[in-house]
């Protein structure tokens, strides 16, 4: 570990401050090595030659893996600490030192123009993805570097709006996957966000970073700007900001040497930021113990395993897939079938060392003919002449295999889509093709959430391949004929349309603020809240085969304790290998506060043979109950409702447990209710106290059972006190609260 | 008008609190009387004997009019000046000065327990009526107290919740009746509500009484405190609260006697408070020209037109309504036929000069045999016998009048509901009745809005009463027969279900506050932004006849003038004499905000004999174009669309209009996006003589078309220009701001 006692205020003043736009500053002479950061998390972006000012330009060649929106739809923990390890040899190889992700925002909209590098709607599944890609990443020496933190749920005016948030669904929704990697997988580093949260810039936020990261959290890397984030670095500093990036010339080093010597920045803050990127760059260099290599065609088969194990099979009428190897003509139709849109577009784009076609992965799949028309245009313009090619080859053949999708001109970094619809040009196709030849497999290429409402019904079979990679053109290829089941299922809700959508009233906001008016009711727990049918829930994915699961157990230790364990019993019960997904969901039914219906608390996915069983266990620890109030967690004592299911909205299996926790006595004041009183171990015997004693006589009866009793439970005890003797209502009750002081003491 | 010139400091304390509960302090020796103010806006309370502590027990006998929940139906500003007229008689007999009301708050969900003392879901229909109702009171030298100002939609912990709501929302939903009432009808007094707004109590925020309510709507009454709603005089004062009711004691005027000593209050306050209270009272009296008289008959026929204006005919399959004066037997079913809900609990409880009987009242509407059956009880428990004696009674009669509703209980002041469905033993009488016989009239009692997933399709007919005041038994009657028809429109939505509401995830709050997260959308705004089938729409409401719409004109004088004029033809197409519903939406399908879908923006009734025709005329002014942004009413340029409907959701015709405002020219500042610069005409220049000027070279390729341009659009252009120039980003964009400072000179 470098010391850096030895560091003059101007060298260590440079340090928190890029070099230049994708590395920290380096001093040799003091033992501190410049260290290498770069995008992205599905894939390492190195820019080549000098970098671009939004570095947005070419790239060295790497491993192109599914985004994150197709890996959140894996569910699988072990297959993402591979896809880290892997990640992590191409930077070793590439001498970089940290890799920009994961992403583990929520998915707040359809519309976000990042969603395709977030994992899903649900904390529990972002938060357990990223630690998984983390500890295979860093295990190498890799450090990772999870972002935005936080509340980042937009593109539209990133750099200046205000989520405005209360703090329960802070804590419940927003923070909760980055809370979960910073405990479990403590990253390198962490970005924060380009926007405010209640008025307050992520970079320049104390609480945020300071309080709720590594006071409460435990967070032991650094803090690095979004490139861009910082406004007053002084200021960011003394938040817990560590590293701004990209360089700021000179400009930066000078303010914060400013700032120490005007005394606005104590010289220790600035210490404690050298100290934990220099520490955190020197541990990452002391955990490479293995030589790097890099192996371009086991990454690239990998790529394929994680799409296909990524690959969500929506809809399958009629066992249309998997495809028959033998057969008549398959026709495959759609440019997305020779230019397969397979990453996004902004920060996150890489240059992939190998891209496999769909259509010749197709046509190599099977022993049967494929024929090919391109079916519609990108740029949304109708072609009657490409339509009618692909009816024709359509009613020719035998099945037919459509590859839908957004182009990559219609989600990006940067902004956000403004409608959830596919373009009526591809709508038109199917529609025509399926009139056509009703045999229609339906691929969809997107990196977030489309309307399916012009889709479902028309094509029986539905396979979401999302932005699949480099190899998901042979992953899809694996997929239409059975040489690999669809592993994934769906970490996000595909509503119906757009305005059934949890944030739609309130998106992207204006005035450069945008509320969650919505609060902890986004994905799943907003459908439900609702009680609004959805094209295809959170949780589903059909397989190739079929499962039954069976609740053996739900233990409860000890019922003051909230903590269960669940048990159970998987059976593959159809004809092929599987992978399923065991969802644990949690609800409250009676609760202090409004809950949601049902929130995911635990998962585990399996593969199975046919005719295999296993039992899977799954914990629920306390934070499985409870909810955040009155500055805290809160599990009350109760029944709970656990359900197992295929989705969130095919619960197979339900069952209670009971809680008993200790009661926290409630903290009476001089503004708390009658009820309140009433409610109260000790207060209910000094309020009766008062009602006997009552001087004037005329207060008794207000107290007794009568048509005022349930309007009075919702007064202030003052305001009562106030209305049977005006003017003394605040004497009486602060008369109480002593009397209440004295039964305690 | 008395001299306040010649009181004394504490002569003057006591004058801003109440002598007791129902009066104000009189100085007959210095020429101040005491006024009354009594409860509530659809009938006179004015207690007997010794006023009880809350306000609930006995009054004189006084003509219950429909609650405000049945008014707002009606649509019918005539009738409600009317009504006001007849209630300031009372008044005026009872030597009553204020009678507090109307209540104008909107009706956010349909949970909130004084709903039924609310007209609407929409700011027009409340603000129009509600001022309506108080040119008739006030005209007879009585005052009239808007209530509750503001942002009072729920009474769960309605003493301490701080409502969280945007000011756009305020500006455009939760204020606009009040502020419409001021303007219109300057209303005696204005009753502070109990709650905060965002933070800060009712009665002691200056910005809500002051700045709006006096600097901006030119209020010149004086505003009175709900009963218990100022806890601290001196700050409510200040802020703009005159009268604080009811009385404190002696504990109100010493604490303001004592902030005047101590300098924490300005005597001036003090003496502009009295002299609004003494010289409103002063005022009411000098309009009392005519003589008080009352006749109670007289009365109770208007109580009765009224709650026939009021009644909203939601379904009428196969014209069931009205049932034929000859024929056979008819079964009257339920409780309430011969102990009818006619008024909500609480406050506004009136003790009514005489009570029609339903059942006595349909006996004796037409030449047809009446039986009865108690049907099911109304404390919700099981009755077997009851059941079947009614399903007995129903399968031997011609047809059926079920009289369903919510139990007094059920809804009140003080609390609020906490579901929305009728009681089950009740829809379990429907569905048993409707088996044994389809011709079933199902008639609602109820104040707030009720579920009627399991009434429609069950009943053919459904008749909503609401509470219809004392004189509802007859004017039920009249209608079942068709002497009377169905004057009334829905002024709140119907939903399926509560889930489907628009603050379900948001209500009541929790921790003394309440999120308003769906902003501008409730009622029909709600439902149309989200796409959600609803029960029965806005505005919906069935008639005896049948009307045509023909929009003649949508003439809009002066294209820079935000301003129409809307001239609708309508046609009784029927055989019979009607009342028509005349619904003008507004919306705004391209904006700079997001808006909702359609915007009631004006109304009128007609009465039409078959086949008659008149041309209404209805005025747009600019508020039926403009939003509230930036700190003011904003009226695009642009296309409106004008629909005309019989209800929200029934829209009969539509033209465009095209205003050309004025542009407002933007300012640019610091953070202001590269879009923002290009977008300002002086702005684009000084922007390509930045990047023309490029000292580096590096930056220009910037501003060129490419992958990036979608993505600068939304940066702040100091951010683009530290991309460009390290550290030089302020300078570059403080440097332009200058040059457009120049442009402008």
């Amino acid at each position: 570990m470098p010391d850096i006692s030895t560091l003059t205020l101007e060298e260590k003043a440079r340090l928190v401050f890029g070099a230049d736009f994708w590395t920290t500053v380096g001093i040799p002479e003091k033992g501190i090595p410049s260290a290498m950061l770069t995008d992205g998390p599905h894939g390492l972006r190195k820019q080549t030659g000098g970098s671009d000012h939004l570095g947005i330009n070419g790239s060295v060649p790497a491993t192109a893996f599914p985004t994150a929106a197709a890996t959140g739809s894996s569910w699988n923990r072990e297959l993402l600490t591979r896809m880290g390890a892997a990640l992590a040899a191409e930077c070793r190889v590439e001498e970089v030192d940290v890799l920009l992700g994961p992403g583990v925002n929520m998915k707040r909209s359809p519309l976000g123009g990042r969603n395709f590098e977030y994992f899903s709607e649900d904390p529990l599944v972002a938060g357990e993805l990223g630690s998984a890609w983390i500890s295979g990443l860093q295990a190498m020496g890799v450090g990772a570097s999870v972002k935005h933190y936080a509340a980042n749920s937009q593109e539209t005016d990133r750099m200046r709006v205000s989520a405005e948030v209360d703090e329960r669904t802070l804590r419940e929704i927003y923070l909760p996957a980055f809370e979960r990697v910073v405990k479990q997988s403590q990253p390198a580093t962490v970005m924060c966000s380009y926007n405010k949260i209640n008025g307050v810039r992520a970079s320049e936020n104390h609480w945020l970073l300071t309080e709720v990261l590594r006071d409460e959290w435990g967070y032991e890397g650094y803090v690095v700007s979004d490139w861009g984030a910082t406004w007053d670095p002084a200021v960011a500093l003394e938040a817990g900001l560590d590293l701004t990036m990209p360089s700021t010339g000179e400009a930066g080093p000078a303010a914060v040497v400013a700032a120490v010597r005007d005394g606005r920045l104590d010289e220790a803050v600035l210490d404690r930021a050298v100290q934990r990127i220099v520490g955190v760059h020197a541990r990452l260099r002391d955990a490479r113990t293995t030589e790097a290599t890099f192996d371009a065609d086991a990454h690239h088969a990998l790529a394929r395993e994680v799409a296909a194990d990524s690959a969500v099979l929506l809809a399958n009428d009629g066992d249309l897939l998997p495809l028959r190897s033998e057969g008549g003509e398959v026709a495959v139709l759609g440019p997305f079938a020779t230019a397969p849109r397979y990453q996004g577009a902004g920060s996150s784009h890489v240059n992939p060392t190998r891209l496999d076609e769909p259509l010749a992965e197709i046509a190599a799949g099977s022993h049967r003919d494929v024929v090919f028309a391109p079916a519609f245009r990108l740029d949304g313009e109708t072609d009657e002449a490409m339509l009618q090619a692909a009816v024709a080859a359509a009613a020719r053949a035998e099945d037919v295999v459509l590859m839908l999708g957004l182009p990559d001109a219609v989600e990006s970094e940067g902004w956000d889509r403004e409608h959830m619809d596919l373009p009526q040009v591809q709508l038109d196709v199917l529609a025509a093709v399926a009139a056509a030849n009703p045999r229609v497999v339906v691929v969809l290429s997107h990196g977030s959430v489309v309307s399916l409402e012009h889709v479902v019904g028309k094509a029986p079979a539905i396979l979401d391949m999302w932005l699949a990679g480099q190899a998901g053109g042979s992953a899809l290829a694996q997929i239409l004929f059975g040489a690999a089941e669809p592993g994934g299922r769906l970490a996000e809700t595909v509503p119906w349309r757009l305005a059934h959508t949890p944030a739609h009233v309130n998106w992207p906001g204006g005035d450069k603020v945008v509320r969650h008016g919505e609060r902890i009711y986004i994905g799943y727990r907003w459908y439900d809240a609702t009680d609004r049918d959805v094209a295809f829930p959170f949780g589903h994915g059909l397989s190739y085969t079929t499962f039954e699961h069976e609740v053996l157990a739900v233990d409860v230790p000890d019922p003051a304790v909230a903590a269960a364990t669940v048990r159970v019993l998987v059976t593959n019960t159809g004809a092929r290998r599987g992978t399923d997904v065991v969802q644990v969901y949690v609800g409250d039914p009676v609760a202090a506060v409004d809950r949601p219906v049902r929130e995911l608390r635990a998962f585990d996915k399996v593969a199975l043979e046919p005719g295999e069983s296993t039992v899977v266990t799954l914990e629920l620890d306390d934070r499985a109950f409870a909810y955040w109030g009155d500055g805290g967690w809160t599990v009350e004592s109760g029944e709970y409702v656990v359900e197992v299911g295929r989705s969130s909205r095919d619960i197979v299996a339900a069952r209670t447990l009971t809680l008993d926790m200790p009661a926290a006595v409630p903290s009476l004041d001089m503004e708390s209710l009658y009820r309140d009183w009433l409610a109260h171990p000790a207060g209910a015997a000094v309020l009766a106290e008062v009602v006997a004693a009552g001087a004037s006589g005329q207060g008794a009866d207000l107290f007794e059972d009568n048509d005022m009793a349930e309007m009075m439970l919702q007064m202030p005890m003052v305001k009562i006190a106030d209305f049977v003797a005006p003017g003394r209502g605040a004497e009486t009750v602060r008369g109480m609260l002593d009397a209440l002081e004295r039964v305690r003491a």
